[in-house]
């Protein structure tokens, strides 16, 4: 089969390997149909996630039609189609059987296209099968599914949810790349007075715009004076770190309220400086988190009822065998505009 | 009236100064029965909480006893016995009204002994006395009653409730002054399962002990592999910083397990360095916070029922006459063992 490959920092092949097969009677084989690129697959490709080692197959969204089901797999069957959740659970250990399954201990967590291959290829071998996958409704598309497996729930989950955007919030959401607008949509279903989206990027701050933010700015200077005129110079009551760098998670700090919460999203590289002197007194919750995916029933349901969207983050489509081009259109977002690209089999 | 009055940083004084008038008609005018010290009062001192001037009277815990009441005063009257609580509330600000003491926008928060006079006097003006102090009952004394004007609500809810202790959890403490004490204290009322001190003097690690800690370490080298022994190499649910200092912050960072909680408590004048790159995947919350007093209704109820013995905590009794040694025995802790040094008039 074909699948995109590792080959250590800044190369990628999508080449020729082995079909996985069951491994063992919790696995189940998956033929993929739909699957997308994910920001922190080019984390990997620079070289930020050593422990992906060369020869590993990337990826961790996607759909599929199962092909066959390991013998202690009693939940899915041959032909069903699956949402493949960016996180697998055992469903044992006692990270999963508290709903953390972001940090499961038994062989889970994020491991696909991380520490065991992923979900960019024509199959994948789905560990602990019967808790990593979801039954798709036939109302919903495998196009609007494939956001479900990563980007709404970890939005969702650690932004929204840690965050605690409560009625009348101030919200404000740095980064409004594909996890930034899935914070922007999911962020209403608490409804917030105001949502401030800031990014640099003009084509973006449309896409906020579009998404549902009322308020779109394009400087850090700019964030501070529209959130604290929209708050009487109070600050924000939510502000969700979606980039991973240090100059956006300081920049949350600054933007929120006491009292309020900084929820961070981004995957980071380095080491951020924490101005204790001034937030000691403040009563600033900060949270961070790898998605657990205990949303996506819930979010799923939200799809299947018309309610969420999932196929407007969809800015490209492309044929499975278009992985390179695929890539390509998707490094080069500020270019092409692109969110979140799709590969259909 | 005689009163403790800070002229700049290193230079105090026991000195006469006029005696406070009602200003305001939400004012008290209490006599101070009994004062204390804080580790605050060390930091303004040194010089580390730059917005106190000089000629300011320190100090922002005691019990007393009313000797006169504004016009709009409707709770008190002259003769009522009184805790001072360290937050000044207004009860009618935004903040107050969700209870956020801490955080009042009315002219109160943490203002006594900070940016009005504070406690460490004859007497004192107690701005909003109706909000701002609790009557107390016969049964409980003014030496058990004034660790709760600061020391144990802090410990409570910046600490314990913040860091969200739980039964079975393993909660672990850096620094075991007056606070971590406390945190030890009230930790216990959500029966953990351990709880472990951590300090560099040996003295402090003791009264740990006595206070309910059943592990005690004098590094942070022990600590981590303490916790890590007891907690299946996880780490700890809950990590309360006491300290104030970037390196005692950083251990709580590295102490807690993946989906536990940080709760800062102490009073920091540096950054510290937050290490994202490890943990945005880890689900790690953290938490700061000036204390609002809300839980000091239910602390006093426990004090008077004898559930928690606040005179436990008072190492060294003076006359409030005598405040200049008292000030030099808890300045000199290490020595003189001093947890919480009582003036009483």
């Amino acid at each position: 089969m074909k699948a995109l490959v590792y080959h250590g920092p800044g190369r990628r092949a999508w080449e020729e390997v082995p079909k996985p097969e069951v491994n063992e009677p919790t696995d189940a084989i998956v033929r993929v149909t739909a699957v997308t690129i994910c920001g922190t697959d080019l984390h990997i490709l620079k070289g930020d996630v050593p422990e992906v080692e060369p020869g590993r197959i990337l990826g961790h969204e996607a759909v599929g039609v199962v092909e066959e089901v390991g013998a202690s797999v009693t939940g899915l069957k041959a032909g069903d189609r699956v949402l493949i959740s960016c996180i697998t659970t055992c469903g044992r250990c006692q990270y999963c059987r508290t709903g953390s399954y972001g940090q499961c201990l038994g062989g889970g967590g994020w491991i696909l296209g991380h520490t065991v291959d992923g979900v960019q290829a024509e199959y994948v071998r789905v560990p602990f099968a019967d808790t990593s996958t979801h039954l798709l409704p036939a109302e919903v598309s495998d196009t609007a599914a494939v956001v479900l497996a990563d980007i709404l729930p970890t939005a969702y989950e650690v932004g929204v949810l840690n965050g605690q955007v409560k009625p009348a919030d101030t919200v404000v959401i740095v980064g409004a790349g594909p996890i930034g607008l899935a914070a922007i949509l999911t962020a209403q279903l608490y409804s917030p007075s105001h949502i401030v989206a800031v990014d640099l990027a003009q084509s973006r701050l449309d896409a906020a715009k579009q998404f549902g933010a009322d308020v779109t700015v394009a400087s850090a200077e700019e964030a501070e004076r529209v959130v604290r005129e929209l708050t009487n110079g109070l600050g924000a009551d939510v502000a969700i770190e979606a980039v991973g760098v240090p100059a956006t998670f300081e920049l949350c700090t600054k933007l929120v309220r006491p009292g309020g919460h900084v929820a961070n999203v981004g995957v980071h590289g380095k080491p951020v400086t924490l101005h204790l002197e001034d937030l000691w007194i403040r009563n600033v919750t900060i949270t961070t988190g790898l998605v657990d995916t205990v949303s996506t029933p819930t979010l799923l349901r939200m799809v299947a009822a018309g309610r969420i969207d999932g196929e407007r983050f969809i800015t490209h489509r492309f044929a499975l065998g278009e992985m390179k081009q695929a890539y390509e259109v998707f490094e080069n977002a500020g270019d092409s505009g692109a969110l979140k690209v799709v590969l259909q089999a």
